[in-house]
């Protein structure tokens, strides 16, 4: 083990290192905590403090009475940019978009040069979900970006599904709700990339994508507004 | 406080709150545990439950002997990405750069356009240091992050240092050392865009990134290939 950590995160780093070496997905248990504490060679208390770090990490979970299990979540935390620390709401938003006018349109793009029909059925059901929250005004946030996520994995590109659920998330930040046809727009162009991913092409799914961040970026101005 | 989380994670983030409440800054110092056991209404074990929980999530630091202060990773953890899960790593490099492509040339173009002599200083002497270890086949990717998220923060966008931090990761993550040439190229292109942001020519900036990161593509086929 490393020197010049404590010793609960030594054995944390172990815990994941075992994750890791064994393939465990998430969902799949680990060995209960006496077996895990013979292996490891520490004491129950020790591990018990490991299985705290690593469930703030969001590496694993606990479900009370069925034992430790790894999270859904890959140690993506709910916060990873720590964008809680920054004050001024209206400029993460508006940040956060830029960023993902740098990359989500290519992703969509990737995502049509490769879409299973598995996949593609998978994404026709998120954005089925996402536009019926968006054409019934209710809060969408987790729908869509749920979809967009989907697209991001659909690309190929290992890192970045992690990251499409950090950028995805501006809207609920947001104080004031967009307008209902700030809402109809959203949920028309959301649907076009579908479509142009579904016909695998890839210019078509690049502008679809465009015109939906620029959709997203005049109902934050809007919002602003309000 | 919200219901169904745990004591220790409600507690947590009252903490959390306070710090963005009174404005603390990295490096603050935050209440004894007494006061702040007393302030939030709960017991001095839970306090330190909750404290510990914000360590593992890079919120605060504790030195020992001095107190509890305000983490200067701001939330951002070593790992925010879960990429220590990613087991291919010439994936996850060719991933990453894949997503620097998308993002950095931007990020050095927004930085031409409002660079203050400042951070012109800053990036110059950053820009030496990574240079040095490049050239001397030392390991540079501490300086070579420094450097790229001293960009991204200069571009003006709040969320992308945080970004660039991971992103520039990936030469440490590959098993080889790029060749002498390769090391050479690198130095030479970052230098490159620091020309630029300081005649703050905006396009200058672009096409130097794009040449820098092409270079880094390169090394890692390389590297990938020993």
């Amino acid at each position: 083990m490393e020197t010049g950590k404590l010793l609960t995160d030594r054995v944390a780093d172990e815990i994941v290192r075992s994750i890791i070496g064994q393939k465990l997905k998430p969902g799949d248990k680990l060995p209960n905590e006496f077996e895990l504490a013979k292996t490891l060679g520490v004491g129950r208390s020790t591990l018990r403090e490991a299985i705290k770090t690593l469930v703030s990490r969001s590496v694993v979970e606990i479900r009370r009475g069925s034992g430790t299990f790894v999270s859904a979540r890959s140690g993506v935390s709910e916060d990873p940019l720590g964008l809680e620390f920054l004050t001024d709401k209206v400029q993460v938003a508006t940040d956060l978009l830029e960023l993902r006018f740098l990359v989500e349109p290519r992703l969509a793009s990737l995502a049509a040069s490769r879409c299973t029909p598995e996949e593609l059925d998978d994404l026709m059901h998120l954005c089925d979900a996402c536009e019926k929250k968006m054409l019934a005004g209710d809060d969408f946030s987790k729908e869509n970006t749920a979809y967009h996520a989907a697209i991001a994995r659909t690309s190929g590109n290992v890192v970045v599904p992690n990251l499409a659920v950090i950028l995805c998330g501006p809207p609920s930040m947001l104080a004031g709700t967009p307008s209902q046809k700030a809402l109809e727009e959203l949920a028309r162009t959301n649907r076009e990339i579908l479509t142009a991913i579904g016909a695998h092409d890839e210019m078509a799914a690049y502008d679809a994508m465009l015109l939906h961040l620029a959709q997203c970026r005049r109902s934050i101005a809007q919002q602003s507004l309000q």
